[in-house]
């Protein structure tokens, strides 16, 4: 027989009977509090890690282990994780994780995301998974599409899925993804049905060196192949006439070119417009996509709304609001610039999406999907244009702050001027000649300065390997650092501290 | 010049200098305890809905809007959101939400799910963003894989991510569209490199209406075309020696079999371990794929274990917390038999990933992850074995319960018998006879209940069309209903009451 809730459930958080109920609520509510408590002083924390830090291997040995036989109270599975697993996780909104700035912190936003756990929408539909939240979904979508400049129809004229212009997915790879299979149909129509046949017509373009391997893994996941021409930059921007010569050189083999609003190393702006362009020139048929992970800053304000000129030109756009919008994770969108086209990568089903507004109609690899707009809309709901734009004009003031402390050091050097909140620069050895570069010294003396500042957990800063722009070491290939500005918390205290502690370990690690 | 961030952003929740501080802590704390208990008490809710249902259109005008331009408090957000938002949102932990039961509302699940969100890991690498949630991930997928009866290697032989043998995903649908890309790369080896040349060598089985979308969707998505081979079911499993005669037909086509371990519609387990027989005796080198979004719940109890013998054969199994764990959405987990061949998939770069617990490098369509795990874990660790038993169970005897009622109403008819949670059940009209039905009356009468429960909002039950195996209408496509016995507080009294609206609603809408 089966017994009533309050007879099977009811007694507080009971092991095994461990589900919220109306008998529970204020048991289970204090517990949720303190469970909340412990996450909001872990991101106030000024540290980064809360425990010294251990191996990989370590780590393994002290978490995996097997599924217990018996039950166990919730709180003492909360204690668990309070001692076993929050002390090694990274606190990004730190003010000394200075590498990314995916802080999570907005207020609203948290709200938002605390909210959508307990509300259990799911976007796959709209009449009974997501009644309202899929209108949530709507309008962030249309705000992101204002900011970038795609023009929107008026709300009344929105019948359906097919008239919003985007979708929210989890990630810049997820968004590059959708844009890759919407080049891959315009491309070869009846692609969808009929499978990649030839998948020498499905190329694609990219900048040299800064491209993201989201689109090289997009191309493999949808059965195109490693079919990547890579077109030389200059000044981490494609080259005009390089790009023109490969279109040229491959006529009819290239289904899309993709140009970076902000790339991922030295977040770069392209000439928009030029590329544009170019392609157009060309090739009309080509599909342009401008992932604008990074670049969705330049829509805040005025001091960087010139650089992505010509974005509301492209085919498709993708933004990702955990990386610059301070949004837990995850939140990133595809953006369209004629709506309908969805419709030519639309999977359907009798099963749950027999409705006008069912998202998961145009939202491939993703069936049930997470409230993840509301956190977003909090978000921008609470800042508004105002409040985003100043957000954007403190990480450009951090960036210049940091850009001069960096400028007037004797052995730092910038590698390029910052379009947005990234500044790459390296440590110089003593003696350093960029007419005449110890390369492998210079990298050996960066990559030991960036290993220390890991392994010691105090700072986090990024590296990666970049061909040098001609400042430190002329086409060099080098390994430099990364300071992100996008952290509201990292104040010119820290940016002084940063910098003395980079000069400390480079004069440290810097053995001819 | 950059301020800093106590002048900037200490002032509490000030408009525009919104983040997270620790200067603005207790009252940032303030706040989200609010949210926190909105969330909790949507949740303890009787009803579904906390306002009449209203149309999608209305939802539409009430909700999309402009970007406002100035800053509000995150309070007044909120507050926005309880009043616009929430009350149109569907309460699935409601007990009267009886087609689907993704309650989402395990106690430990709800805190891991809320500890997630503020901890902020990234599950793409492990070194600097998700040091310990990478080993809750590896934890939780070695627990899955125990219990579908696939073997772990001993954990200090888990060397990198290829040894773990399967990946979180954010949904059933994720999981089944890497599966399809294991298999196609299995039939085609080098195709993640080259691309699809010849999609007719691509081909999927599946059975015959009751194969879900989501395979169909990835065949598509990864470049393989509509290339799905239905085979006839009987009782909604593979009729053996029709599956047989269509392997043998398209000998050297096939890359892939799907075996439903509860199918999307009925929840009936397929005789997996036939169905691997006559795969594995056709054509070894057909990639065995068994969905078990459902199904894992046998692997929670002896009283169903013998139901899903033989998945441990299977080259990949998808399973799917969210639907059957009470964990907040989305958490679903592809595992393979064979760890290693997540390397045939695996996609790198240099900018995070060059590391060996990176688990980005194999989980495709996915950069940046949230760390979903931690609910999953939290809701594992809580109730241990014993407590997944007694779920499982407690299930069981539900679903009997409700099968009884049906049984002996004179105008209710189930149209199977249960394998898992789900029964599918038809409202008879006055005079129905199976030797000779009136097919059209019949699903007018079940579509217009059905059309009214929705539409009503005070029960939930889910609809679709199926194909009936001989009780009701033998052969025709039937509109019947479906109850899924998966949350704890359905009591007795709430089926009784649930039976009744469906027989007084049949009355209603059984017109000649």
């Amino acid at each position: 027989m089966i017994r009533s809730a309050t007879a099977a459930q009811g007694a507080g958080v009971a092991p095994g009977a461990a589900v919220l109920t109306p008998d529970n609520r204020d048991q289970v509510l204090d517990l949720l509090t303190g469970a909340l408590r412990t996450g909001v002083d872990v991101k106030v924390r000024e540290d980064i890690y809360d425990a010294p830090r251990v191996t990989p291997e370590e780590l393994r040995d002290l978490i995996v282990d097997d599924l217990p036989e018996g039950s166990v109270d919730a709180a003492a599975v909360v204690d668990e994780v309070r001692r076993r697993i929050l002390p090694y996780c990274k606190n990004e909104a730190s003010p000394r994780f200075a590498g990314f700035a995916d802080t999570g912190a907005d207020v609203a936003a948290l709200a938002g995301a605390v909210l959508a756990v307990f509300a259990q929408q799911n976007l796959i539909n709209q009449s009974f998974d997501s009644p309202s939240a899929t209108f949530v979904d709507v309008a962030v979508l249309r705000w992101l599409r204002d900011l970038v400049g795609y023009a929107n129809p008026p709300v009344g004229k929105v019948a359906d899925v097919w008239d919003v212009g985007g979708v929210v997915t989890q990630g810049g790879t997820g968004s590059n993804a959708v844009a890759m299979m919407l080049a891959r149909e315009h491309a070869g129509p009846g692609t969808m049905r009929d499978g990649v046949r030839d998948p020498g017509r499905f190329k694609l373009v990219v900048p040299a060196g800064i491209g993201h391997y989201s689109v090289k893994g997009a191309l493999a996941w949808i059965g195109c192949g490693e079919s990547l021409l890579e077109v030389p930059v200059s000044g981490y921007r494609y080259d005009l006439e390089a790009l023109r010569r490969a279109l040229r050189a491959h006529r009819g083999e290239v289904m899309g070119v993709v140009a970076y609003a902000g790339d991922s190393r030295t977040q770069t702006v392209d000439d928009l417009a030029a590329v544009h362009d170019v392609v157009r020139g060309q090739d009309p048929g080509i599909w342009l996509h401008a992932d604008a992970c990074w670049g969705l800053l330049c829509a805040f304000t005025d001091r960087l709304r010139h650089k992505i000129d010509g974005i509301e030109l492209y085919d498709s756009i993708t933004v990702d609001a955990h990386k610059v919008m301070e949004v837990p994770y995850t939140l990133s969108a595809l953006l369209v610039r004629d709506p309908g086209v969805l419709r030519t990568i639309t999977t359907y089903s009798d099963l749950i999406m027999r409705e006008t507004f069912a998202f998961g109609q145009v939202t491939p690899f993703t069936g049930s999907r997470a409230w993840e707009s509301l956190k977003l809309w909090a978000m921008m709901r609470a800042r508004g244009r105002a409040g985003l734009a100043a957000m954007a004009e403190h990480r450009l003031d951090t960036v210049a702050a940091f850009s001069a402390l960096v400028d007037t050091h004797p052995r730092l050097a910038r590698l390029h001027d910052p379009d947005l909140t990234a500044v790459v620069f390296a440590y110089l050895p003593s003696g350093h000649d960029p007419a005449r570069p110890d390369v492998e010294r210079l990298n050996r003396v960066n990559r030991a300065i960036h290993d220390q500042v890991l392994r010691e957990g105090r700072w986090h800063l990024h590296q990666f390997s970049l061909a040098d722009g001609g400042r430190v070491a002329p086409g060099a290939e080098v390994w430099p650092l990364r300071f992100l500005g996008g952290n509201a918390r990292t104040t010119a205290d820290h940016l002084a501290e940063l910098v003395g502690e980079v000069a400390r370990l480079g004069r440290l690690h810097d053995t001819p």
